[in-house]
């Protein structure tokens, strides 16, 4: 046979078939998607018309061929201050599509605009994780379909290995040029590292950037390069509300009793001998977390001992960390201030990673696995250090599992702070309403009443025998609260699973059920 | 059922199958690759291990189960100064291993040791492109199998797209951590990027590091990150000889009728209008493809003209362009001497970019369909523009492709430049003995003693109307050389084809056949 340039090319050489040239643009390959890799099979025709940039929304979903059925995914670095979601679905809901699965990073109160969309069946599965009113409508059973509840690791893990396959991944981008290069640290609307996007641009079979802010090429630094985004909308429909993006209010907390359970934390961790030179630390936003992050930095600075790196999401608190120099490296997958935005913007020591490089349990690494210590809370923990973040004690779901179980799971030594009582209701308890995080990943519980170590740490022995600790068991713990808030009120269930509780590797360590009442 | 922490799973929700929570370390995939994305499902036991580091290639290759028939990758950044493909080879031949494929960005002159492997059938196949002696060995039949020639954008998009399956990737990293970040910027065996590696990374089955030193982690900054590497070798055996790795002696020619070529090309840029604010340049690091560099930055000094970005491989001469603000960014996928190794290490607008987002054109995006222009060589150009790189004018394989597929096709306007007459023989020839490059993509080609333009070409009346350029049709430009010249001794083929001409998209432009004489 001949090929477009009147060469003899054979059908088959030494058992190999070969496919005849047909001019520079003449070959396609028959699935748009080649499967093995997601790696979108775009001619080179489409690729040399430089012709990516739509000014709505609309038009991009419509050039993708949305349709009844798909797979939308969203990410949430933009925190309470998301408006991209909620734009998406206006557009959606007036294009008459139905029976949509939203796999989004974490769905936040200020989503409450889905609920009706729930209810009207535009929306019928969500993944990833749900906060406030749009969990508690899911806890009424409002959503025809699952709730599956994934980590950061989990969903990354997901959405890689193809057990959720995305159609049409829409990235909030503050900056995009105009071949897709996308970062989140410059622009008027930057939140930081874009780093729980980085799977769905990779996986999904579509990627449409949104951005108000359109910049020259090559977009520099990039985050989510150019090879994975199909179409980027360039739109005066504000991506998010800086407000709300990034509050600013991380504020250490001031109450007493929290201080003393953050203090316990850190020595706690000198009797496992975690406060040495090299350490390697996460901290959360929460009151306790931030305070152990101020008071280990404390410890660090008198027994002049310097750790490897720390990892976000970012605050003030770390950042101030590695300005110091107690730190060599910052590891961030999001950002939590405009301090944490700007250092990773201004400070190369400051590293941007995806979700994946984060948490994923099933690749050939992740940081999580590397971390020292993680310093959590809960809304529940059980006798068997089984601990719930999804579920408040009245059974509603008001919060998703961030990274919980992947950092519990991965550190060396993990620890719960909380305060016993909250609400007036026991976090300890006989049995958590929803298992998120299991027992065995839990080295300590810390409370202001005492401290628990599970008999399983490889630390039990060093922790318990520190005699400045008041050590009790999870049992003594609980009769104590039960002292002072008296029995729990039940809680009452229907049949009907509306969630689903994935471990980080998939499997299921729970369901919840539709609450009763 | 009941899962492994005593909570009641079904077997199905909705439609939904549920694998019940085995323990932290209990499940693993069955297949340990999983197809969809050849993530490498790793238990998070195996993860956790944190034990990557091997002594010796020998133990890793027995790790990862090395046997008869399987597809080996490799990179050529360390050039002439590659050690680690020789090293790699004689541990396999000692393991008796047989049928293999060396999947190669470039096999080179210095790799004339796995000749005699070829004869033994150690090494039946050879995908990518091969320079020097083991292109000859080639041509003379050795090769049981097949040579695949790919440019470094076809060879990236079939590893990507599953074409190309690579069962153990073997990348040589000047310095690696004990996860496997790695990057080629730092360290005494420094090659620059490790862009033509990052395909094999993240699409192998297995990923072997090989190392000379090991670094604190995190290694900063990352080139290929831990997730994707699975064992990392730190051995004394080096890796690479600096002397051949960065030569630093890519200078300008001084020989007249070169230079007199290289301003032919920058009147030629001038009159099709490509000298223009915002240029976009990419220039090899030939005599004078570099030549052209010099007399661009001239002309571009002249007019007060200031480009968006050039692309390496990167030499001294693009790294002065982006110093003096010619360009605002040099993205890079290989660096040829010492100067363009520092740069990247120290400016942050030198930025590093993998084979798949430089040339691949599958992909969402390739950075060549970008460029503006291109400057390349050839051995043989034929009359309908169809270029050769691969054959000499007596049918030895001698070169690879490089980007010379990709970046004329991608170009806006792709200039070749030579000397008419190359060792006596003419590069204009009535047919290429092989094409590598279809004619649709070039637009004009320049000698000394005139410059022919492509009549499919845009930019045709604007270059043919400039009066101070020597237009001539290819025929001219054949005959004048055949004059000088006498006619070529025809090439005497067998009917055995020993390499395939793959265009970047897999198709195939030609083949060869074993040399007869």
């Amino acid at each position: 046979m001949k090929n477009a340039i009147d060469r003899e090319i054979p059908d088959e050489v030494k058992g190999r078939k070969l496919r005849p040239f047909q001019g520079n643009d003449g070959y396609l390959p028959e699935d748009r998607f080649i499967p093995a890799t997601r790696m979108r099979a775009h001619s080179s025709s489409f690729v040399r018309q430089k012709k990516k940039v739509l000014s709505s929304l609309k038009e991009a979903l419509v050039k993708v061929g949305l349709k009844d059925g798909m797979t939308l995914s969203f990410h949430h670095h933009f925190r309470g201050g998301d408006n991209l979601m909620n734009h998406a679905f206006e557009i959606i809901q007036k294009m008459g599509v139905k029976d949509l699965t939203v796999n989004a990073s974490s769905v936040q109160p200020v989503h409450s605009p889905l609920i009706p969309l729930m209810e009207s069946k535009v929306i019928t599965n969500i993944e990833g994780g749900a906060n406030g009113a749009p969990g508690e409508a899911i806890s009424r059973g409002k959503l025809d379909g699952l709730l599956t509840v994934r980590s950061h690791g989990g969903r990354a893990r997901a959405i890689d290995s193809g057990d959720s396959h995305i159609d049409i991944a829409i990235i909030g981008a503050p900056t995009a040029d105009f071949m897709g290069n996308l970062n989140g640290t410059n622009g008027r609307y930057a939140c930081g590292p874009l780093g729980y996007a980085w799977p769905d641009a990779r996986m999904a079979d579509n990627v449409i950037a949104v951005t108000n802010e359109l910049v020259s090429f090559p977009n520099y630094p990039v985050s989510i390069p150019m090879t994975l985004v199909d179409w980027v909308v360039h739109t005066d429909v504000p991506i998010g509300d800086p407000k709300g993006i990034v509050s600013g209010t991380t504020r250490i907390t001031k109450d007493p009793m929290r201080l003393k359970i953050a203090s316990t934390v850190i020595d706690v961790l000198d009797s496992a001998g975690i406060i040495k030179e090299g350490l390697t630390f996460q901290s959360g936003a929460g009151g306790i977390s931030l305070a152990s992050s101020y008071f280990l930095m404390e410890e660090m600075l008198k027994k002049k001992i310097k750790g490897s790196w720390a990892m976000g999401g970012s605050t003030a608190a770390l950042v101030d960390m590695l300005d110091r120099g107690l730190f060599d490296y910052l590891l961030d997958v999001q950002a939590f201030d405009v301090t944490a935005v700007n250092s990773l913007r201004n400070n190369p020591r400051h590293i941007e990673i995806g979700a994946s490089c984060y948490a994923s349990p099933f690749n050939a690494a992740c940081a999580v696995n590397l971390l020292d210590t993680i310093v959590l809370g809960a809304t529940e923990v059980d006798l068997n250090f089984n601990a719930n973040t999804v579920t408040e004690s009245d059974g509603r779901i008001l919060h998703g599992i961030g990274g919980h179980q992947d950092t519990s799971s991965g550190a060396e030594l993990s620890i719960l702070a909380f305060p016993l009582i909250r609400g007036r209701v026991s976090v300890v308890v006989d049995n958590v309403t929803t298992v998120v995080t299991p027992g065995e990943s839990i080295d300590v519980v810390v409370t202001e009443r005492g401290v628990a170590v599970n008999p399983s740490s490889k630390h039990f022995d060093e922790i318990t025998n520190n005699k400045r600790l008041n050590i009790k068991s999870m049992e003594e713990l609980k009769n104590e609260a039960l002292k002072l808030t008296g029995p729990r009120k039940p809680i009452r269930f229907k049949d009907n699973i509306v969630g689903v509780i994935e471990n980080r590797d998939g499997t299921v360590l729970d369901v919840i059920y539709e609450l009763a009442d």
